[in-house]
């Protein structure tokens, strides 16, 4: 049509889309993740842990600073000011909240506080494939316990967890490291204070590529750096050989001493390399604790294994720390074959606490990805089953939508998911729609059906079998009617038996 | 002690503290919540709606401003710029961001389409008491039905889910009201137009006190004002007496015209009254339809009544609007005995969609807020039975950590929720930690019992009653003891035999 001149200008409308980084989530994925999240929530309470939920917006200060590699100090958290100017913003984890609570709190806790809660942190990043802005956590938090007993109880309930969830033995491992150990074997090598802190994260990022790269790969990160494939060059910690092959050496005798082996002249060497060094020997000390509680627990090392290669990127953690790996492989983005890798992780936090209060609480912790181990298990096919869209009534007779109405609410008093076509279109629209729906069954009631006081079933899934199976075999249809016509006062119980035959 | 003089400054700590509005949840309420929350899907999904979950962040203009009596155009909502400076805000509700997702996916969803959703929203309002910045709605909307029967679904799903949560009929209503009554009433007396807006506004606000005042007092709200028991003055909407008087005869006749009664001369009475106006006659219309499909499907004056007193905040209603209010009454802050009030409610809005499209979706829905309504319930007296707390393994002897660790992990490979004692404190204060936790039972086992393979469990419960029991019966604790010595091989079997007793 042409516009006419003296028409008023089109209203300027926004365009509907939501910003980067963030998703919505269809009805399959959540019915998913909810149960999930009820198998996650049966663990950790039989953990004994106990529910508590934080709001996602806290004081700035509060939550403190400690997200991972970040170059700017503003970035990663979104920050807003409240109407008294003061500077607020979304919680980027649920720890920092915890910390804030057990110190508000202190007083009316019993001691130790275990807790668990679940729920959306935000992080102001750069969004990338399979990389939100915003997504959820499950955590499970000791607080108020130096026992290294914590941190071992967190490794289990790592293991339980994704067994729970249908991860098979063996297509997980739960890593153990120590702050303290990576600590001291850098104090050895004279990366000590402040002035080095740069050099210790490159350090540290190289020795996390160990169970991606090969150890001459790592051993480049440590010196001069590295070109990859592609010919991207990552600059490297700039130590000298001895010192970079005297890093490498320590970590893998640490990682060797804990596997199972007759050959116990390993741990000698190990202990004549790193001699001396308190950081390197309390941190070893607290993996044995570990190693040997959950051993004795029954937890051998193809579920929980100490692995010194093991960083975890937050600042906070001052001990133990633990990374839940799925071993499986997968396709990744470019095709190529790789571990599934990390689903979440935690460590022990000293101080988090004692950034409020000034006294040292202990704390220890353990937190899962959920949307990335939501991933790993469909890529294993752990889907539970699809849930059967609902019952669709359909309105033959726009005069009679009040009799279409009381047959959906009859169905639904009985328990039955149930719905009346509430659109405008004619019967074979609504066909379409039940279809999209995923109906199992669609009643339908004209009004010759009406006088007679009936109506029809028609089993949508046993129909598409039959329209499938019509060319090779018509029998099958007439055996098997996929359409009945029964009294209106038999519709629960013949709904009911048609839903059983497809809810199997 | 006294400071030495070169000492370094004392950090500044941030003060543990969270933002006015903002609460942290603790176990027993989540509890209870989650129960809830379950019993409402549990409705919804019987209703054929489908969960969808979109983002808490938005682009600001996708969300528009639909908030009620914001007096300043930017108040009422979070928001912040990205890192392009396009501005981004907390969703206020789960409406707006529904409109985004069906105008952003519209050829993708079968028509109409139907889901719930619940989650936090955000409100930069001025927190009072029982009212925050953050709390949890759970939704269920239509998009896409013209038809009332839609609406009349929503009146009937929100007694439902009312009933489903324990609230007895006859200790709830759905009101029903539609928007075009109250426009046609308010055109009937000349109040039409931009300019009439916020006086429009006042009448609203006046009839919506139907249900505190006396029909003299709303009628000052309509004309001149008035002046409550403290002095304060609320301004009226300055009609003349003869309009006032004229919308309230309207408003109470067209709530009595759907009172089951056998005089209908009312009924002609209120059709000469505002004979000819077509947006009442309209409003009307859709307000029988509603009437006559709940009442044949068995919803009765008691769970669902027409009331065109009322009103709902929310700018976007364009139609039906209901409200899911307790009847019952309890003591408010002041001590006074007032109706619980609303808990929900929800409407029509054909233009939200629009606002993206241009092209109008007639949608209508219902939403709980889930918080008020769970202050109901505990007001009610409907609480879930409480949880016991975990069985707690003492610590007796530091140096066996990993036994006792053993013990806990048998429990809780059984199912049993369990949990080692993880700080560093004796016997007495451990059983003081049991107690805050609200364990059923304790397992102690001292060297003697480790070296006989033995362990004690303590039932704190009975162990409880008996103490109380000691002084008036002496025997009753000799015969059913509060502590056994087991052999360690039993330890769950009695452990189950225990919780069984607590747990009926």
């Amino acid at each position: 049509m042409a516009k006419s001149e003296n028409e008023t200008p089109a209203p300027i409308r926004p365009v509907p889309r939501l910003p980067k980084g963030f998703r919505d989530i269809g009805a399959a994925e959540i019915r998913e993740q909810q149960a999930m999240l009820t198998k996650i929530r049966g663990v950790y309470e039989r953990y004994g842990f106990e529910p508590l939920e934080t709001p996602a917006i806290e004081y700035t200060d509060a939550l403190g600073k400690f997200l991972p590699d970040q170059d700017r100090p503003n970035e990663g958290v979104f920050s807003f000011q409240d109407e008294d100017e003061q500077w607020l913003s979304l919680r980027y984890d649920l720890t920092a909240p915890l910390a804030r609570f057990v110190a508000e709190n202190f007083d009316k806790l019993p001691k130790p506080f275990r807790r668990y809660a679940t729920g959306s942190v935000f992080r102001n990043e750069k969004p990338g494939p399979g990389r939100f802005r915003q997504f959820t956590q499950f955590d499970a938090d000791t607080v108020g316990a130096e026992s290294i007993a914590a941190d071992a109880e967190m490794c289990m309930l790592a293991a339980d967890t994704l067994e729970a969830l249908g991860i098979p033995r063996g297509d997980y491992v739960i890593k153990v490291n120590n702050r303290k150990v990576l600590d001291g074997i850098m104090e050895e090598v004279g990366l000590v204070g402040p002035e080095f802190a740069t050099r210790r994260l490159t350090v540290l990022r190289a020795l996390d590529k160990l169970d991606k790269f090969s150890e001459q790969e790592v051993l480049l990160l440590l010196t001069v750096g590295r070109k990859d494939a592609s010919g991207d060059f990552t600059p490297g910690a700039l130590l000298d050989v001895d010192a970079a092959e005297r890093i490498l050496s320590t970590v893998k005798n640490t990682q060797q001493y804990f596997v199972p082996s007759d050959d116990m002249n390993r741990a000698k060497q190990l202990d004549k390399a790193i001699e001396g060094n308190a950081t390197y020997n309390t941190g070893f000390e607290e993996l044995t604790q570990i190693h040997s509680m959950v051993r004795a627990a029954g937890y051998g090392v193809d579920r929980i294994r100490i692995d010194p290669s093991v960083i975890r990127g937050l600042e906070y953690y001052t001990g133990p720390v633990f990374e839940a790996e799925l071993t499986f492989e997968v396709k990744n983005e470019d095709g190529q074959t790789v571990r599934f890798g990390s689903v979440g992780g935690g460590g022990r936090y000293d101080d988090l606490v004692a950034r409020f209060t000034g006294q040292k609480v202990p704390a220890t912790g353990f937190s899962i990805g959920v949307s990335r181990l939501q991933a790993a298990l469909a890529s294993l096919g752990k889907k539970s089953s699809d849930t059967l869209g609902p019952v669709v009534v359909l309105v033959m007779d726009k005069g009679e939508v009040a009799a279409y109405q009381k047959l959906t609410q009859t169905l639904r008093a009985a328990g039955i998911r149930a719905e009346m076509y509430l659109g405008s279109a004619g019967m074979k629209a609504q066909m379409k729609y039940a279809d999209k729906r995923g109906s199992p069954l669609v009643v339908i009631q004209g009004s010759d059906e009406r006088a007679k006081g009936e109506v029809t079933l028609k089993d949508l899934i046993e129909g598409a079998k039959a329209a499938a199976a019509i060319k090779d075999n018509k029998e099958w249809k007439e055996a098997r009617p996929a359409q009945l016509a029964i009294p209106e006062t038999d519709l629960v119980a013949k709904v009911r038996e048609i839903l059983a035959r497809h809810e199997t």
